[in-house]
């Protein structure tokens, strides 16, 4: 997590998401492939270099659903592609969401930080309780680090998430409390270092509530979603990675969809000569314009 | 799930849960296959048969997180393992408990209701709130099935899902409010069912408690983890699937681990002469074993 506060300084706070789905691949492009998870897998292998080259972002958030969905062959991509993160000096985070008991965390936990999905950090869902989370927090102190879901950007985070309840506070607040305590006690772990291996989910839906989720975590750092396709405001996310240990701030569709709304893209696209090579530069291009809307904000 | 709901009249309630960790195999029985995981998925086919012939369980419950912790073979052994539950005539659950935004629920989905990963039910994790649920239930229009956290069987559970709310009732409680809303819209598309297609994970660790939960969810069948090594009784298990729809009860490490407590596989072991094949019979005994113990509960 130290390295990532770190990169975010230097590269800005841009996160790069590859919830790469073949269906944002032209069909034009993906008929080259001999499959759509190959169509993927050179995607992003390309994207994952220009990114690092460019040093516009801090980190790559893959999400296993896309891969998940393809099958085993996607699981050999999604593999592929963590390797590539991993190995382009930037950060990998798999976006996994796991939760289950402790026995069953900690084979999610061996799962995703050791082996063939090895990653730098995870996202972890707190719902079934904090004995949950223990088992991911184990590998923290061997220099992985977990997100734990705090404040998700989709419109039903209020069903549970923000339910008040009746020792005051919402749901979110029980687990925030909880990510402080985690924070207390790594802080003997990495005496040098600023923010806590655990960081927290924090969607960029509404600025005041950005606010006061910054000021009640000085500590910790945050994964935002929102931001882009997803209709969170650069000036929302600033106020969330704009104190302390501040954020970085993951835009998915913005950037893997960035041909749709490129001009040169579409000119090629309709003389039937648009090329992987093209809908990546793209990409590597929004994903710059992302980092200054983001750092300019 | 209605099918479910027959077969587990027929053969009893009892679900096999295949959270085959190789740990759970002798080491001198692993060490005649060419990796733990091929090790796992004989063990596995063997068992899915022998409980099939026995019809000592309506269905399997397959723990993908101990598949992912074997990286990539683990995802092969994986597919291969819901494939033989599906052709054994029972049904198969696959326990992956995910959740996430709509987009990327409808992503895993796709991913563990068709392609190589296609199962029978899913469990799913509610906590991101109702609208991620939704990608899940249209494919209950299909014959598919989920099962929703509804109160799990580990001691966090009072963290988040036991919590009063300020309007009243737990957490969990509003999660069971939207399942029963789900159970109603769905008696439209199914209405020659009993039970929704949409049931619950209810962990059996207190009598009063699982009484309060039957009463309040009749159309709702149950999942019901913690009995076996988890520590649930028969009693609290059979309080939980004794009314209308019932429920299945889950065993993992009770079945898996049963060769540990069998006199002739001890023997044999100390001999050097246990085989896979006498860890299986071990397990299938058990099952047999659990079944008569739930049924006469």
């Amino acid at each position: 997590m130290q390295k990532l506060m770190e990169l975010s300084s230097a590269n800005g706070p841009l996160c790069v998401g590859l919830d790469t789905d073949p269906s944002y691949i032209p069909e034009s492009v993906l008929s080259k492939f001999s499959s759509p998870a190959q169509a993927v897998l050179a995607y992003n292998l390309a994207l994952i270099k220009r990114v690092a080259e460019d040093k516009s972002a801090c980190c790559f958030k893959v999400q296993i659903a896309y891969y998940e969905a393809m099958g085993l062959e996607g699981m050999k991509v999604y593999a592929e592609t963590l390797r590539a993160v991993r190995e382009s000096g930037l950060i990998c985070i798999s976006d996994i969401k796991r939760g289950d008991i402790a026995a069953t965390a900690s084979a999610y936990a061996r799962a995703h930080f050791t082996g063939d999905f090895e990653t730098d950090i995870i996202t972890v869902n707190p719902y079934m309780g904090f004995d949950t989370l223990q088992p991911f927090t184990e590998y923290c102190r061997q220099g992985k680090g977990i997100f734990v879901l705090l404040r998700t950007s989709n419109p039903g985070m209020t069903d549970i998430e923000q339910q008040t309840l009746s020792e005051g506070g919402f749901v979110l607040d029980r687990v925030g409390s909880e990510l402080n305590r985690i924070a207390e006690e790594y802080k003997s772990v990495y005496p040098e270092q600023t923010c806590s291996p655990v960081g927290a989910v924090v969607g960029c839906t509404e600025e005041e509530n950005a606010r006061v989720l910054r000021e009640t975590y000085p500590n910790i750092f945050f994964l935002i979603p929102g931001y882009g396709a997803q209709g969170g405001a650069a000036r929302i996310a600033a106020t969330l990675f704009g104190k302390e240990c501040g954020g970085t701030v993951n835009s998915s569709r913005g950037i893997l969809c960035a041909w749709k709304k490129d001009e040169e893209c579409q000119k090629k696209l309709s003389g039937g000569a648009l090329t992987l090579e093209d809908i990546v530069e793209a990409s590597a291009r929004a994903a710059v314009a992302s980092k200054k809307d983001l750092l300019g904000a």
